[in-house]
């Protein structure tokens, strides 16, 4: 799949992945409305909010980005309900032809993480029917753990043609706190680096990126330009774009001088862009209309460093 | 709610967190075949099989043990009818008087962990109305993106009694590899001690244990025996009892000398004690029976070592 993301990436010519992330005080009161009324004041409502929130964006935008990355927290919070959501955003961002990119941030010991393997990016077998249950192309993992609780994903990797990006250094304010800290003649995102690629190298696709990809926070400009030294066939997610602060400019580092090597996030940036005055023009009637024009918009500024 | 934990620990003279993790495998064919029958093969079949599954072994153990983990890994594989499976179980163990530390382990950014500290252990407000969704009484969380991804559980764990368990030291195999490397005069997870126990001081109840815990496996003896004397006022959840291998013997170090100090987990080596040659008399339609007395066995084996 890294190969096609990569294709995508060139077909589109826009390394940006949208981050289908709703959240209540995202959704235009025309969508509110109408599930609050057909559900009440229940999760339900809201979960099916997104689902709607997330299809309209999704049809204003498809044919101008490679990939979505629902962050599967805001989905979860709601239960049951929510998950369907999750489930059902997926389901319809695939008809569409996207690839999908589910940020579960996972981590456990193998038996546990075989589990998640299986329902995120395997299968489920039910006395010898299989069922797909998540279908994403791709998810995300903490590897706090260390190998055992990564490899049990590594056969979905390399048999169903799944992929991962691994958290090396995240886009936060204190990721810092442990991932900074120095270990002998490395900091520790650098050790965690150097893990991920090895961990990755029978996975290189003609592409020459592994399946197994790394997560390095657009917030964090110097650290994005050593790691895309030291791990020239690892692919990076690139969160912190926009509402978290990054510039194209601080994120530049984590491409190659060819212009491919990493794929960036932006979540509320695009998906509230309506709520930002620069596309106020738009309102919240046409909010997905905004967030094609803030796709446009990103897909320039990030090309414009390129 | 930490200080309601020790107390059940007391009043049931047993440090022993039973972990809800089915299995398909685990299920006894009686069970299974019901939910198959009504059902077909499907993920809900398996989910309702989990549900009813836990609610026997519940039955049989609840007056014996302070609190269950359900590992929400097992549920969430089946998609939205394992996560509804899994706040079954958790509401059904509730109405028993067990305390629930959901194994949930989550990390992200501080926006995404607030949805998952709402969901979780928090309220999810819908238009002025307030929900509990998943109504655990603790949750585990992944330190590795710092501060930050952990601050948003604080306000739920003051204002709403509920408790973290962060993991420090963790029972599999390879958690060395992060989690052994050394950072100036200490190993990484003494050092993740060090801020557990400092991010917890100000929640620090009248057991004199903080609602912010530690998970230390007990497969990792004198890394334990380290870390009771490094954070005397953290409580341990302890996994690695049992399947995986370590002893009470070697988590005995875990507890301070009054015989408090921690929860040890075991998961199937109670739920599919069964299966076991030791308890094979009990059969599989006495599944839940075997389970009872694996749970006294287990009781009785921390208790000949605190």
């Amino acid at each position: 799949m890294i190969d096609q993301l990569i294709l995508k990436i060139r077909e589109t010519n826009n390394p940006t992945v949208v981050g289908l992330d709703p959240r209540f005080a995202f959704i235009p009161s025309r969508i509110k409305e109408e599930m609050l009324d057909i559900y009440g004041k229940t999760p339900k409502a809201i979960a099916k909010s997104y689902l709607a929130f997330n299809k309209t964006i999704i049809d204003e935008v498809y044919d101008l980005i490679p990939a979505v990355k629902p962050q599967i927290a805001m989905y979860e919070q709601l239960g049951a309900v929510g998950i369907q959501a999750y489930i059902d955003t997926i389901t319809y961002a695939k008809s569409k032809g996207l690839v999908i990119i589910g940020d579960i941030k996972r981590s456990d010991i193998a038996s546990t993480a075989q589990s998640y393997a299986d329902g995120h990016i395997g299968l489920i077998d039910i006395e010898g029917e299989k069922f797909e249950i998540y279908k994403e192309d791709f998810i995300t993992l903490n590897p706090f753990l260390g190998i055992d609780s990564v490899k049990p994903y590594f056969e979905a990797c390399k048999t169903r043609n799944k992929g991962l990006f691994l958290l090396v250094k995240t886009s936060n304010p204190n990721s810092g706190q442990l991932q900074d800290l120095k270990i002998k003649n490395q900091y520790l995102y650098e050790y965690v680096g150097g893990l991920v690629s090895k961990w990755g190298e029978d996975m290189i696709g003609k592409s020459g990126f592994s399946k197994i990809g790394a997560v390095v926070g657009a917030t964090y400009k110097e650290q994005g330009i050593r790691l895309r030294k030291q791990m020239p066939h690892t692919f990076f997610l690139v969160p912190g774009y926009g509402a978290q602060g990054a510039t194209a400019q601080d994120l530049a580092g984590t491409f190659n001088k060819d212009g491919v090597g990493s794929i960036v996030n932006s979540s509320r940036g695009i998906i509230a862009a309506y709520k930002k005055d620069i596309y106020a023009e738009f309102g919240e009637l046409n909010f997905a209309k905004a967030s094609r024009q803030a796709v446009i918009d990103m897909r320039d500024d990030l090309n414009s460093v390129l």
